[in-house]
């Protein structure tokens, strides 16, 4: 619910005469999940507005569609390059649990890093720029770049309805990247990533038929005993021997109440996995079991995914490239080509879909000195890192604009 | 949270100069039940003050402690009778099902009816008619009479901690009654009865320890899963074969949320059966399936009891007095000795209490009219069953006078 | 596997020169249930070959299409009446808690009686008797009389091909009786019965895949996490409050081994009720259990029927001519019409093969003393029973005759 | 059961004038698992003496006292060293899945390759050339050397009652190996081997009390209610973090039939992890799982231990001096100190016993080329390499001497 964030860009761009496109122009509607009800969509328009946002443009951006595509036109003929910066702010910790976590086996969200790393804009910041930068120098730019401000929602909510909404056609190269997570020092530079964790979100509705439960029990379709069946035979999934895999169903509200036969049941669940094949494999399971315990009970089962992350490899050309322009800076004193980024991030949703097309894309990994103990509630990374990220993408998409036309 | 009908008896019983006692006196604190939040219970105070009731007595029934004991002291030695009658007016129904239920095996809750039945603080009519005929005629009266207005909230939640406050001490005979039930219609009477209908409505709480689902899943003990084997297997409990037993989980929360395991799971549950004995064997058996469930878990259990319905024979020499006394009445034209109650009284806790010292007791149904059809929500009894009902307390009330004189 | 029994009854048939059908010509294939393995059948044709038997005629018989068919034909036009009696002699007993059970749920098998009832062919003897009179008389006799020696194994095997082979095709009355059972003395007579238990037996087979269950346990789809859900939540299923239901899951088989993910598991089970319409509720709702459960692990869910009863109404006109007929011979002292029969038998099958044709059905109880007492396994009924049992159906098929000539 | 291996062994031993020990001398009665039955025990006893072996010898080996420890006191006083080879032939293959197994999780037993590699008593024929180079020297043997030839049947069945017996006292140096594994040609070596896999097998007993299911199901305590909740909750629990872990329930039989409420149900289990840490958590839990589920439905709970591995660290200094030794001969041309066993192998319980006493320990791997391919039924090792594991034992016994004088 970026109304405000998504606003405060748009004037920018407008005072920078540079082109946009916002709203419905850049999301697939069918693919937006784990959307607020109405009422907190409206209050939080409402506070937008109140806040300073102009009333027009959150109107447009109502019911999920935030977020802002900004393009920069090149004067020379050259590839299109997609950039995208993540623009989200949501201030909540993932969970009380996460202090004393060894993350060992890094399955904790990346937004959990950039609720903190991204306070204040940051990343928007870094968004906004490069295309300054750009549009500065676009006289000798080669191709198009499209700058693509994302409101990546916690929860891996945001990219998909991006990446299928048409904004990606034609696109030759994508680059994206994260302040910190394991490039933990200002200087560390990773010019692409692997291990993006794979999750996907889920509630699941279970529908039955109420009646009384002292006379008449069997006209009854217990959804609460289809959830539990469900529940207790989600945890018995076998684990694949491919590579570490999770489910945690983290809720359930079921009733109405006592002396009734339940007619309805829902959990919160999620899947994980190293992979995307293992948390396919994970999720494709879950919904037998869903469907096979409603089917004991002669309930209907129905699920919402709430958010999806997906892993997408980088490209070796892109990051051969990415790991050159790094080098020559110097505000970069060590940089590798590959690094575990043990998170998962919903980009890759995008990256997948340029590489669908042929193009090439990366997830890079910029060091950041922490402020303070990561997973603290002051974290927040070392804002002398923002003109080193604009001056590498900038130089990046120049690199780019030499190679491709070689 | 009877306050303003408990202020409104007392003020009356003062009227008639009448002794009463209330609060905690009548009541014994460890055995009330059910307790709304003290935030209801403060708003239920207000409501009731603001209607007129009388501060310093809603203060002293705060709570829960509501309800009022009246006594009348006949100038002659004599037997200690005590008369309930229940002054609860919830005007909720039970389930929405109701109306299509057959009601064949008769496990509706007799509140249902009382809720209505009993609009108007019809039952506390009949109490106060009760106690101003006695008072009336108390030179004539041998021994004692003490009427209890009681709070019997539904979900019989009220006459346990009723029944073990000492008020029934010494007690020779106790008397109750029910409007309509099976005596359907307004001329016909019942002096005793029989298949009270049991159950224990109880809350379980699994309470676990909670763990990042994906960073350390092993540190948690998962409440929820061990509320959903708890589920599925209390549903599985063995029917016993000596008459209808029922179990019900009529509703569950669980959480904190997705991405957690869970530390809490809430169960609604009952047990319902056709005996004290049946329902005792289906709390029992649930008992060993919660602990179970949880042991399974490395969660604890504990359960609150939230209502609690149990059965007492009727005392025949009581019951055939009654009938005799009711026979002689104009007002009835059919007197049969018992009849199926086919539904749960929480009457019969104190009925249990006065037979254990020996006295005897009797449950007695008496014939209404029905204004509207039953389970209807305009369902109302006949009011002229009101003096009916005070004529035939007060003469049975004499008729005990007299043959334990004899 | 009345190889000997059938083969003895065809040899008397033989000697009286009455026709008789037996063999596949008495059953329907298909409807065959609980077979016993080919290797049994096998030594059981040996071994009654051994003892005498006609090796032709056990040939016939083999694959379990024993018992056999008389028809006397009658000089006389009249109607189409069947007598069914059992031959079955099975001398185990049900189970060993039977001793102490209370019956008064009255679930016991009637086979547990008929066992020690009918040992010594006592059964088959008054079906020999009822041909060997027809016959002498049959010139005087109006109509067909067939009589069923039904080889109805324990469980409710055998009625069932028998109803469906075709040879009750145009039968206008049908007789049937039981010594004992609740006529539990010499000299009673019932000439109907209700309460006709219904059970249905059934083996549930969850087929599965296997895998190493440490390399690859993701391969597997585990037949016994299936049938353990399955028997958890077949066990939940919510009782019907319109009479007493059982679900019983008594064995269970499942492997291959410890380090296997299991591709089989072969539950024993059995639903029970008091009226065919709940017992046909407690199977459907078992078998959405059992195919929720397989769906739940990708397995595949499939049953056999291993014994079946149902329940058929006595008709009144056919009950009423019995009782008439009884009441006119000196054997019975007291005569009624209805009785209790509170146990399952299958030859309800028939009943309801003739009655669906338009015929008329009894199943009628023959009181016998006890000469020990009852489950014991001493147990054998009053063979003086046995002309009386032959004097009445004679009688009663005489009289069929003369009302239907009327 | 390897009564005439053990035999044939003495006997050469006994040509050699070696001395030994054997029968309960070198076990610890209480800690052998998984003991076949008295009658299987019986047939292998008299199978062995009719194909040779010293009926006095097996007669004293009988009830699973099977192996043989030889001891070759030195000249010269120095240290006590241990070796053990391992003398199980069994042919049976772990499972018919293992020929499509990826094995990257390294979950196999090892016993399946040893039950192939080590046919022919390849393994036996090693400890003997040990003995008897050893005996040769033994005037220039420095200390004392005992060579413990063990009954390791599959499962992890053998090493703990022999490392509990006492045997092992006072010993400094703990020497192993295994053919192949991963050191999969004739050639290489591996002075010390990390990832041995930890599994726990065994058995789950739940015992209840039967009733008719018809009559009485609540006099049953359901045997087969309890095993199936615990299987489906074995399955659910949480997978730790700390590395892989299996658990599987690859058996059940549970009766004794379809009417009776089930008063016995076995299951047949085992949990595995990469570590010792990760198997206890996963045995642990499912112990709480077991007994939680036999409380759900009033059961007891007993399980029994059929076969377990643990791990043990490799020692540094003897891995480096086992690693100098091979590098010095000629049969090896790569030598590497540290290799992944990725199996289980049960001599980690005489490792850990010999280094809670303050002694060294290794388990080494000989590499061999396979005549067949891996998990072929036709696997076997390549017998060149029976003289140079010999040799390098020889050499490394006399090495350890020469270190332990200076």
């Amino acid at each position: 619910m970026e109304y405000r964030t998504t606003s405060k860009i748009i004037e920018r761009l407008e005072e920078m005469g540079v082109p946009y496109r916002f709203g419905p122009d850049i999301h697939n509607a069918e693919l937006r999940m784990g959307l607020p009800s109405a009422e907190v969509h409206k209050a939080a328009k409402e506070r937008a507005v109140a806040e300073g946002a102009r009333p027009e443009l959150v109107e447009r951006m109502a019911d999920g569609f935030t977020g802002v595509v900004a393009t920069v036109e090149g004067a020379l003929p050259g590839p299109t390059i997609a950039i995208r910066v993540d623009i989200d702010s949501n201030d909540l910790i993932e969970s009380v649990e996460d202090d004393h976590m060894p993350y060992r086996e890094g399955f904790a969200s990346v937004h959990h890093g950039a609720m903190h790393g991204c306070g204040h804009d940051g990343h928007a910041a870094i968004g906004l720029g490069i295309v300054e930068m750009l549009n500065i120098y676009k006289d000798q730019l080669k191709g198009k770049v499209i700058v693509i401000f994302q409101a990546a929602e916690e929860g891996g909510r945001g990219a998909e309805s991006v990446a299928k909404s048409g904004i990606l056609a034609d696109t030759d190269y994508f680059l994206s990247s994260h302040m910190g997570i394991r490039a933990n020092r200002t200087g560390l530079f990773a010019a692409g990533t692997f291990g993006h964790l794979v999750s996907t979100k889920f509630d699941g509705h279970f529908k039955g038929v109420s009646a009384h439960a002292g006379n008449s029990p069997e006209l009854g379709h217990n959804a609460l005993a289809a959830a539990a069946a469900a529940v207790t035979n989600l945890l018995a999934i076998a684990r694949t021997s491919k590579g570490t895999s999770r489910i945690n169903i983290g809720g359930m509200q079921a009733g109405p109440g006592r002396n009734v036969i339940p007619d309805y049941a829902v959990i919160n669940a999620e899947t994980r996995g190293v992979t995307g094949e293992i948390n396919d494999y994970m999720f494709d399971s879950a919904m037998h079991v869903c469907a096979g315990a409603a089917q004991m009970y002669k309930c209907e089962f129905t699920h919402t995914v709430e958010g999806k992350t997906t892993d997408a490899p980088c490209d070796e050309a892109l990051v051969k490239l990415a790991a050159q322009v790094a080098s020559e800076m110097d505000a970069f004193d060590e940089v590798c080509e590959m690094m575990d980024f043990g998170a998962g991030e919903d980009v890759t949703f995008l990256m997948r879909e340029v590489q669908a097309q042929g193009g090439q894309a990366t997830l890079m990994l910029i060091g950041s000195d922490l402020k303070a103990p990561h997973h603290n509630r002051k974290f927040d990374f070392d804002e002398a890192v923002i003109p080193v990220a604009v001056e590498l993408y900038t130089k990046l998409v120049f690199a780019i604009g030499e190679q491709a036309k070689g």
